[in-house]
């Protein structure tokens, strides 16, 4: 169906349908000039935002649009975990242009949804209106934390351990691979295609449908055993279940962002505005084994790869020296590291003892290359 | 200067420098995974956000960055005050293509730091990115009501007075007018250059000079004694001064929300969700002089304007009927008609007595034609 058949107010009304309010927080969700929300006494309300442009944060030749409404909410949930906080509530503006059809929509909304629904969180209003070009999605995200528990970027303390859950590099391993595998793909098809036109040219009608048959069999590719990879890129999940893992073993971090950027990126923002300096081991990086594999056959670095990888939304933290043995007692995280004081700098200590300086070569949208 | 000389994070830093946190219930502002907030106890949290396009909701060949700064932040603080709240903090997303540079963005910021300034709001985050096309806005805010204070769309009841603040129509009457200068302003460019090339082709060069000269100094249009419909249009002012005047008559809306689709629009939202209908009477319809002055001009009916025109951003409200003395004595409000049962339906009703059913003929932008 053509979303120019519903207009604005029929969509919103078509995508409302299916949202049910589950925070007692909510007071008014979709449907006024303002959702009203009503925080709990005593707490504190955490806000981001994020906005997400066709073209430049994804590409719909292999982001599926389920996929994508999943990815839009799990990037904003991890900024609030990121906190220390819970999300609570969130709003979704779209910018839509004519080639998405209604369907489409419902597919992107189904996978915010999913979402949502993961981690408790009520959609309760946003935009809907048209684009020239494409589709732009901006998301922002409410949570809530006591004041105590509220972690900033700018509390590492010298000694502090720096901790990241997960593994890295993953995310971008699964966009190298996807990538790959479209030129490859797109190669094809214009290969197939200019051997038609030639078929065409020479009248050979037989030949045409044995390529016409050949185009429309064009296979996929083969993604097995690198499930994960995709995984990573395509259905990031937000770590909420460290925040819980943290807070059952007492561990208050003294620092904390999550890695959308790339490590480095993150701990240079963490280092400077906790004026610090850190040393990181690069025998210490959390890798996973289809990362490494991954990393060799593109002949890549694969330290590289989970430095300055970026969107792997784990958590990146730091901790008193003092609470070590509580750490390392947990699954699923990794010291790296150690803060240093600021005149040490931040640099990462190679396999062979070599120390380099730290440099943010992540994801950053607007510099030149 | 280039946006790539400074990179997203260069950038925000850069715009940021100007901001300085207002409210007491803004706890830590830009440059975190999150804003922290701290809510006034026992108050509701309001919410709205809103999603500008470039070349759908402004076009910048006649809107100043400094005017569209400035509404973009309007338009929604306009929602809070819909709900007869207070801003409070808003955050600000930005996708901006290679053709702007670092001096528009600042100007652009510029004009959303003056409407912030002017309403006591805090700009708390946000997100910078790059896009293939255009700009595209995404402004989230926040305010703040006591719980019994709150009006929503749905309190209209039988009998309750229709209220409209300001004037109607003109916003959309500078719009007209915007778009017919540039109309005669691109034909007179596509002349002049249609000219020169017949000149040189001729190898005429004294008429080539002259017509350069003519091209250069081409006037802008002459827009005196319309300023303020282009005021209207181009540099909106939310009404958070009808919500004091309001609270300080002690009329306490039972329904509101502000003229951003047209009147007919508006008025057909709060009779669904009120289930109700409504009478109002064009000859009660608030214009400007110059809004029908320039309906004559161009040929168009004034009330037509005034019902469908949208972007006012004036408070359309409903009050019980023993407020009536009361809501009278006000200046810049008008009552316009009053709310009936919801089988009578929304009509208006024409300076000869003719009842016509209202139409949401404003503004929808997904909506086809």
């Amino acid at each position: 169906m053509e979303i120019s058949e519903l207009g604005e107010f029929g969509l919103i009304e078509r995508l409302a349908r299916e949202i049910e309010v589950k925070n007692e927080g909510t007071v008014k969700g979709i449907g006024d000039d303002c959702a009203v929300l009503a925080p709990t006494a005593g707490m504190r309300t955490v806000v981001t935002t994020d906005l997400l442009v066709e073209g430049v944060h994804f590409d719909l030749s292999y982001v599926p649009l389920l996929h994508l409404g999943y990815k839009a909410v799990m990037v904003n949930l991890s900024d609030i975990f990121a906190m220390n906080a819970r999300p609570r509530q969130l709003t979704v503006s779209l910018a839509i242009s004519s080639k998405f059809c209604v369907e489409d929509i419902e597919a992107l909304y189904d996978g915010m949804r999913k979402a949502c629904t993961k981690w408790g969180v009520d959609i309760v209003g946003g935009d809907t209106t048209s684009s020239l070009t494409g589709l732009c999605i901006s998301i922002t995200a409410i949570g809530e934390a006591r004041p105590e528990d509220i972690v900033l970027r700018s509390g590492a303390r010298p000694n502090d351990l720096v901790c990241v859950s997960g593994n890295l590099g993953a995310a971008y391993m699964g966009l190298q691979l996807l990538e790959r595998e479209k030129v490859i793909y797109d190669q094809q098809v214009a290969d197939l295609r200019k051997r038609m036109g030639d078929a065409k040219a020479k009248g050979d009608t037989s030949e045409l449908t044995a390529l016409n048959a050949q185009l429309s069999t064009l296979s996929q590719p083969d993604f097995s055993g690198r499930e994960y990879l995709l995984e990573r890129q395509l259905k990031p999940e937000a770590r909420g279940d460290i925040i819980t893992v943290l807070q059952q073993a007492g561990i208050h971090p003294t620092s904390m962002m999550d890695v959308s950027d790339g490590l480095s990126s993150e701990l240079l923002h963490i280092c400077r505005q906790s004026q610090t300096g850190c040393r990181i081991y690069e025998e210490r990086l959390p890798l996973d084994y289809q990362t490494a594999a991954m990393a060799e056959e593109l002949n890549l670095n694969v330290s590289t790869c989970a430095l300055n990888g970026g969107e792997d939304y784990e958590l990146l933290f730091t901790v008193p020296l003092e609470q070590n043995d509580a750490v390392q007692a947990l699954e699923d995280i990794r010291v790296i590291g150690y803060i240093t004081d600021a005149d040490k700098g931040c640099a990462l200590i190679t396999r062979d003892g070599g120390e380099f300086a730290l440099k943010a070569q992540g994801w950053n949208p607007l510099k030149k290359e």
